[in-house]
């Protein structure tokens, strides 16, 4: 018989589905099985459960890493608060109920910060004094890596980064209830709620965007002005300086070395564009000699981050026996 | 003969003067020396020469702490740029010669990074997961401490605070150039830009601050506020309002553990008003466990701070020998 490869098993859950694979430090060694996410914690953990014993029939599970939406406590190993989308789940001592049932150590880590730290490490960044890795997808997330660790706060509640303003003339309110937030602007959200804007003061004879404006989305928009409608190309304009405001915010706070963009709509960024804006709104010379890269792992960036986390607390704890 | 009391020799250099004292680890022990600072690299050294000599009579310096204005590599201990007010100043490599010169070790670090680091050991915020320090003065500085270290980014850039943008209109150019950075409102410089548009748009019968509007200033403002006058009342809501916006946005970036609040204008500071500000603006929750503190140390911060980091750095070096 064969013996079995080994790895870390990474999980990504969320809103509506749990993604799991096998990782061995270098690259996802299995299938991605998906399945629905379940309501309630009890069923959720059972869901965990199968799908380890699943991948343990084809290999040796050293180690297990969660990413979950919210708040993680990453030394209890449990999400804290803002799971609203899967309900039931805040609260759940993940780390302790899997550990106890499979006897394998598990790392649970904010889905944002897991992807961080696996998109800086696929990007030779792990050593990075900074790197900051930014979600652009229906919301704007954040995780920030210093000197290769997720950086978290004293909470916790650090990396909140689609929440600071970007303006403040309470314009447009965020789905979080607040007015004015980056993510209220540079998400996806935000990138249809300034082509609403634009095309209520635009003319049907300027652009082909009316056609079929209640199909509108990110990649029609981008398209569209590639294409050269010059209306499209205002839209997608103004969001690169949307995108900008928040990276310009950070860049003065954190001077890193690296941004990774990452999320469905990061593929639409026009990088050299986005760079040239963001030397023009910031200090002079700090936009100098960062740079600016997409995200290489995809959607799967955080159960890979997941299960390198996992894996480099187990060798970190080598170190120290 | 007694025997001379050991410490510390803290510097703190800006455009118009160098200030110098001992300092033991608990407090100065000396009176404090103030000179105007030369111009040109060779003056300013042969200026801290002699200070070092003048403390050596009575002391035994066991190292010498700089806090510099601009932009500061701390590991060749020298300030590399934005020292414009100090001519010839930026690339004087001053660890280097003053080491050669007294063969006492020297630690060189930005201004506003070293007072933030004197402020946080006094205030039992040394190994702090996150504290930072915000100087409203004629313009804004910050340090951001965590886990007991400056924050320092990837090209000794971080804590560029004053220059992110806290509105989106163009409205208020700051000193840098750019516009609607932080420092534009929240600054003495923004106070007073506050003003003048307010009375602007006010009647000499609503307020008594036309009667020496000439020598308005922010402690003319404060006192009249706290003596009912309406319309500097207005005044200073609003820069208590340009003031939180900063700190809203660093608090969804860093969750940190406190803010300490120094430089001259943070004496007129309100903190319940701010800490109320603060909690309406930021993400439900994120602004519970915050502490807001004002300086304890006041001018003496950077020296004393310096001082404090040239001492730990010997300490941390006694650990590795």
């Amino acid at each position: 018989m064969q013996q079995a490869k080994t790895g870390a098993l990474g999980f990504d859950i969320g809103g509506t589905k749990i993604s799991a694979a096998m990782f061995d430090g270098n690259a996802v060694i299995s299938d991605v099985q998906k399945v629905p996410t379940p309501s309630g914690s009890q069923a959720i953990i059972e869901a965990f459960l199968k799908l380890i014993a699943h991948f343990q029939a084809d290999y040796t599970v050293s180690g297990i890493g969660i990413a979950t939406a919210g708040i993680v406590d990453t030394v209890e190993g449990y999400p804290v608060t803002g799971t609203n989308n899967i309900p039931g789940w805040a609260g759940t001592q993940v780390k302790r109920i899997i550990e106890a049932k499979t006897n394998i150590p598990v790392y649970v880590e904010n889905d944002a910060n897991a992807a961080a730290y696996g998109e800086a490490k696929s990007q030779s960044l792990a050593t990075s004094p900074c790197t900051i890795v930014i979600t652009l997808g229906t919301g704007i997330g954040g995780g920030i890596l210093l000197n290769g660790n997720v950086y978290h706060g004293y909470e916790y509640g650090a990396g909140s980064v689609g929440h600071f303003r970007i303006c403040s003339e309470n314009r447009r309110q965020c789905t979080c209830g607040m007015f004015d937030c980056w993510e209220a602007y540079g998400s996806g959200i935000g990138l249809m709620a300034t082509a609403r804007e634009v095309l209520a003061a635009s003319k049907p004879q300027e652009t082909r965007l009316f056609e079929n404006e209640k199909d509108l989305n990110a990649q029609v928009l981008v398209a569209a002005a590639r294409s050269g409608d010059p209306v499209a190309k205002i839209i997608t304009d103004k969001w690169h300086g949307h995108v900008c405001a928040g990276l310009a915010v950070l860049l003065h706070i954190f001077d890193p070395e690296a941004y990774i963009l990452t999320g469905g709509l990061s593929e639409f960024v026009d990088l050299p564009f986005l760079a040239a804006l963001l030397k023009e709104q910031t200090y002079p010379g700090m936009a100098q000699k960062l740079r600016i890269y997409k995200s290489t792992l995809g959607p799967n960036a955080g159960l890979i981050g997941a299960a390198h986390l996992i894996l480099d607390a187990l060798a970190s704890e080598k170190v120290k026996q």
